[in-house]
């Protein structure tokens, strides 16, 4: 029988369809092989190809070379020059597109996916990526980071090159303010984060739990809007990603690779986004907020229905996924389980 | 320079990216014609294959024949013989998967788009809509009522057979509600429904017009997440669909086959959703909401910057977009411009 589920955090409701249900390893790719090209001549973030992307904001060395790299966007979709000044006349309210569009190029291998990375390579992007928020996050004009990865043109890339980017805005999105809202509301109400509060009745029930370390918990979830859908928390309330520790960093490296491997070798290299859900700046270390990696797969398509209502179909129950995520064996470090 | 843009309705920020900036001409799709074949013996929509869908709800008869049907979901997300109970333990919250799924049958011409229809048939699709609505809403378990049509596989449809489908849930979804929420709080503040207010300026200004009639205003969003997205809002103030007169709906048949065809013919038959966008049942006679149809064609690709912020990238200046659309010339029906 088909289900409606609220996700406790945001309130959004998905439909669980049964009717429609497929079982998980009917949403394998089923791709062809293409062969694996560590170099190619015409990408721009190959090694030797530097001077084509603009002046280098920060770089991962590794001897003469390096092991990643950030680089302004050559088609960012904001500027830091312009200013970041208010337009209001009437119901038209605009504002200089004012922000920072980062790329950070993960490797100097063309073809290596995420998931086939070593897990201390991975911790060093994710370190890259703090280090280079937390420069952002500094900055009065910027309201917002969004640290962002699209692998595959159903996830909206057409370069191969393994990267992900980060977008600073003068403003906090609708979409934040409103989650904040729901978790300041259910804080006000009951007195604790609605995320620990979440995570511990997860690792109770065990039902949707992928993979678990010390620090962290990955899990689908309960109204989960897609298949695949992978959230990971870190154990510790922390309203923002910049609060993560050298150790925790180290671990999420791999606990990530772990999940985006489980999906790689699983589903057959989906394409997928993940995103870092973290407080805006300006409220660092609220206690009502908790950030988290959101890792999506793009297996399915939103139609009319997500777009008139907001509401999600979701054709594998969550339950099924996370068990055919556990079952996906992957050479695991220690500590990751 | 790019720029920020609020929606005032729905106070959603989208980044207009200059610097990425495409002339609208350059999101023609450019697709190999396929022959146009009015019936397909596989199609379980087609003349003469009635009994391979489920009992039909309603019917428009057209002499022997039929020029529209209703049908129930032979797939259907949701199920009327569920009951609507709520289920709260803790986080999990859960209601059984009550509702009703049905699909239009817009035509019984396998491969007639809706942009090629005449205007007369598009309202009496209209009308099918609203009688079915009507039904629905009267169901005192069902909350919403979500209208919307795909069109195109990047739309989430596969079936070629023009089609439309309604979706009736037993609970408001969360994106109505806040929508519901931001109007209500604009009509305590200023006195005005937010959204006659929107249409009233826009006329004044004219720059983002794209079709006007006696009753409905055709326009690009200030603020549009997408290129070419487009609303039609009536121009009397009603907060439900329901409430439009059967004059009413024989011009927005005509106004919105306009748009469509604007579309088709300039874009060369895009992917796209539309979605009536409605105050929910117990909301019938509010001040502060207006319903309105929602055209957004499927030229780009949701990326984690969107699925990570909620904020959208448009790459088409919607000024450029409205001018190129009033362009395309359509043969009208009197009273359209």
């Amino acid at each position: 029988m088909p289900e409606l589920r609220q996700n406790f955090m945001t309130k959004e409701w998905v439909v669980i369809a049964t009717e429609r249900a497929k079982r998980p390893d009917q949403m394998v790719m089923h791709r062809e092989l293409k062969p694996a090209v560590s170099f190619s001549e015409k990408c721009p973030f190959c090694p030797g190809h530097e001077s084509q992307t603009p002046p280098e904001i920060l770089r991962l060395h590794d001897g003469e070379g390096w092991k990643a790299r950030v680089i302004p966007n050559k088609f960012a979709a904001l500027s830091p020059d312009v200013k970041p000044e208010r337009n209001i006349r009437r119901s038209l309210r605009s504002m200089g597109g004012f922000g920072e569009h980062d790329v950070i190029v993960e490797t100097p291998d063309h073809s290596l996916a995420m998931a086939n990375m070593p897990d201390s390579h991975v911790a060093d992007i994710l370190r890259v990526y703090k280090t280079r928020y937390d420069q952002l996050s500094l900055d009065p004009r910027i309201a917002q980071v969004t640290i962002f990865k699209n692998h595959g043109v159903d996830a909206g890339t057409s370069l191969e090159h393994p990267h992900s980017q980060m977008i600073a805005t003068p403003v906090i999105s609708y979409q934040v303010r409103q989650r904040f809202q729901e978790a300041m509301q259910h804080y006000d109400d009951f007195g604790c984060c609605i995320y620990c509060q979440t995570i511990d009745e997860e690792l109770n029930d065990q039902k949707r739990i992928v993979v678990t370390s010390e620090h962290f918990v990955a899990m689908e979830l309960f109204a989960s809007p897609a298949p695949f859908c992978t959230h990971i928390y870190p154990r510790r309330h922390m309203a923002s990603f910049g609060d993560i520790s050298s150790s925790e960093i180290a671990e999420l490296g791999r606990v990530l690779r772990t999940v985006l491997a489980k999906l790689y070798i699983g589903l057959d290299n989906p394409d997928f986004n993940f995103t870092i859900r973290t407080a805006p700046a300006e409220c660092v270390g609220v206690r009502y907020f908790h950030w988290y990696m959101s890792v999506i797969p793009r297996l399915t398509r939103t139609a009319g229905f997500e777009l008139g209502s907001g509401m999600f179909i979701n054709t594998v129950i969550p339950e099924e996924a996370a068990e055919f995520l556990r079952n996906v064996k992957v050479e695991t470090a220690v500590g990751v389980s």
